[in-house]
């Protein structure tokens, strides 16, 4: 029966929201028209990746993007602009990292880089015999007697007849491979790139060490290069594994995130925030990953602002510094906004890419997704096949136990794990008219939101 | 009052046909699980691309990319394999083609291609005044006073502000823009690239000859290049515009189309098509137009095959011919179909690119359309967010007037056009699980058509 109740309720809605569905539209066109013909977000993602570049947290282009974003949005005129200080990890990956592997004296040489976050190997590098292992589970059957003093190959691939999700069902081998490895006594690890690609780009991102377990260092290595060191394996078990790296993590620095607001007309305490993060790896020059989401979220803004449109509520950019390995800019916000007493009605967070729309996740019920089920329909022309309640992000995580709705914005997924923390993902990587989708996908939700709340 | 009846018949049918949606969803998900375990579409486009090239009719390359793909559905054992002979114009480029433009003196190289089917500037090239109009209008206000013995610059732009099918309303230019210009005396036509890219790359494309007018040669510029020679038309009005091709149509070449078949269990003499072209420009290597389509077609049907599933009604995969500049493939299948009586209960064309799916569109009334939403539904994990009355393709096309239900698959297309036609449609602009998503939609498609009919 309750299939026949949401029926009906649909059918209500859609009798009694006709013309506020029919304003709605036009305004959402209005955004669309704006973004389509002076769209700004395009040539913003151009300076933040060419001019500046990449940009993790505590580096020089690090600061040079917040200050590009903080003078762009008080150029833009609104209501306010300001910076929040936050001191952030300083992890500098230095020299480029040397892998190869040595099977009956031949040595094969292979594309690989060191886990952000990670220590360096010894200064001459490490080379050890090779453990090969799926999961951890496998890892401790295996025990301290036969992972002792080698170095442990994760190799569990991202499994292709998967739709999405990959990357949240492999990514511990990346974010626990070195602890879990080290606990039996392990000098090292290898973990297989993160993606569906097949391809020599190896994949960074963050790994992370407990302090009562000793850091060993961490690489990964392209998935072209596992496969190829996983056969080797199997020909030769002696096979050994060398690598070298020279990172180390420096003091904190201080930095910020970025935040700008209109202010709301009937309900200015009611605050939707929308936003990305403005650091990225040090690899490639974070195009989608996420110079995409930090310039949609300033469109977003930007387009209420040229079309003249008014808001009710608040809404608020907020450009987060060091998502990738710390969270410290997410974890400041929430801290400051509760010390303020400040009202989040909402947290939309875009750090999935600058591909085209597809899903928009918003952690309520069931029943009250329901009701919100017409912002499909008036979303739908810009790509948004579905409403669901999977919201959620990294940086707005941190919100969450202020009772603030999560939101995730989901544009098509197939292709982002290819150039995801790589040196492949670069601005070219980005389709303009895509992008521009996004950020008037972000400018309806944020006006749905503003009109009716949640 | 169509609304409320819309919703009672969704109701009921969603009511009635749960399990019969179960069993669907499963054989779907199975096509899935095959297509991207062991797919074969991808390595095949690479042959195509990278092996053979582009093929446009009555070339080498086509006629090896017929033997390919005769010689691979031959191997996949289907209940028959087999070729239609048909006669395909022949149109060859020539030399590289050379374009500039001359404003004071000054001489500014640009990037130019003949249009398909052009004929030849003379041996020296062709060197005129430039006349720059955006519509046929604009052309015949001129009048051939203004127009005689001169260049005319067709300067239309892709529209940014419109979501989808900004092609169907400017290719005229290129389509008509030679004739139209002959009539009034021109000696010759450029054109803005079919494009939202801002780029270098300039887009051919058929164009077409009247006999009663004066066939005069056609260029397509790139769009970079047609806005440097707009302001500099505007800077000088006097600016001369010289370009040099050295097309030809030779006499025509016997070629074919391929067809393979499974053939139904149930009503054998129903036939479902599912088809691309095999033919591609002679430029890039015709990867997303339509290498895809070719591919996904054939696996289209081979998913069947390899999940064991055995349709009530006649499967058939066809490969058409000159697609591209002359339709003879399509017409030349649509004339064998009526001769042979044959009964095709519907006709899916894919020759939209290898990108994500997002839309069906199967031409049938309003009503019926509303019937087959709940297969929507079982798309939607693989991409389609609509399935619309907008169906239609065209090598499909000739065998509208049989009665067959004309049906298209389109992905989602904001990059097609950055690609469609030049030198940038390459392997490599492909993603592997997009063109399998396609394959997939493709045979979830074609499966629901069989077991329930239109």
């Amino acid at each position: 029966m309750k299939v026949k109740f949401y029926f009906l309720v649909s059918f209500f809605v859609a009798i009694t929201n006709l013309s506020a569905q029919n304003k709605d539209s036009i305004i959402i066109r209005n955004f669309f028209n704006e973004a389509f013909t002076n769209g700004k977000c395009y040539a913003q993602l151009d300076h933040l990746c060419n001019k500046i570049g990449n940009r993790i947290s505590g580096s020089k282009n690090a600061a040079k993007a917040v200050e590009f974003a903080y003078e762009l949005l008080k150029k833009e005129g609104f209501d306010s602009v300001w910076l929040q200080p936050v001191m952030v990890p300083h992890w500098v990956r230095g020299e480029k990292e040397i892998g190869y592997f040595v099977s009956n004296k031949k040595k094969t040489t292979v594309h690989i880089c060191a886990l952000g976050n990670s220590v360096a190997t010894a200064k001459e590098g490490i080379q050890a015999k090779v453990v090969e292992v799926k999961n951890f589970d496998e890892l401790k059957k295996l025990g301290k007697e036969k992972v002792e003093g080698n170095i442990v190959f994760f190799s569990r691939p991202f499994p292709d007849a998967i739709i999405n999700g990959a990357y949240g069902i492999t990514v511990d081998q990346r974010g626990q491979g070195p602890v879990e490895a080290a606990k039996l006594g392990a000098i090292g690890v290898v973990v297989r790139s993160m993606t569906h690609a097949h391809d020599n780009f190896p994949h960074t991102g963050a790994t992370g060490y407990k302090d009562s377990v000793t850091k060993i260092p961490g690489c990964a290595i392209s998935t072209i290069d596992a496969d190829i060191l996983s056969q080797t394996l199997k020909d030769n078990p002696s096979t050994e594994f060398y690598f070298k790296q020279n990172c180390v993590m420096l003091p904190d620095v201080l930095s910020y995130n970025v935040v700008a607001e209109i202010k709301g007309s009937e309900k200015p305490d009611e605050i939707i925030l929308v936003g990305g993060h403005l650091d990225s790896w040090d690899v490639g020059t974070g195009a989608h990953d996420d110079g995409a989401g930090t310039v949609q979220s300033m469109e977003a803004l930007r387009l209420f602002k040229a079309t003249g449109i008014k808001p009710k509520r608040t809404l608020r950019c907020v450009l987060f510094m060091n998502e990738e390995n710390g969270l410290k800019g997410g974890l400041k916000y929430a801290e400051l906004a509760e010390l303020n007493k400040e009202k989040h009605v909402a947290a939309i967070e875009t750090d999935a890419g600058g591909f085209m729309p597809r899903e928009i996740g918003i952690a309520v019920s069931e029943e009250k997704l329901l009701g919100l089920q017409p912002w499909q329909k008036l979303l739908a022309p810009y790509g948004i096949q579905t409403i669901n309640i999977h919201g959620g992000g990294a940086d707005i995580g941190p919100l969450k136990k202020q009772g603030v709705v999560m939101i995730g914005y989901h544009p098509d997924g197939q292709k982002y794990f290819d150039y995801h923390h790589t040196d492949a993902d670069t601005f070219d990587k980005v389709n303009k008219r895509e992008l521009q989708f996004g950020a008037v996908t972000l400018s309806g939700l944020m006006w749905l939101i503003s009109e009716y709340g949640l």
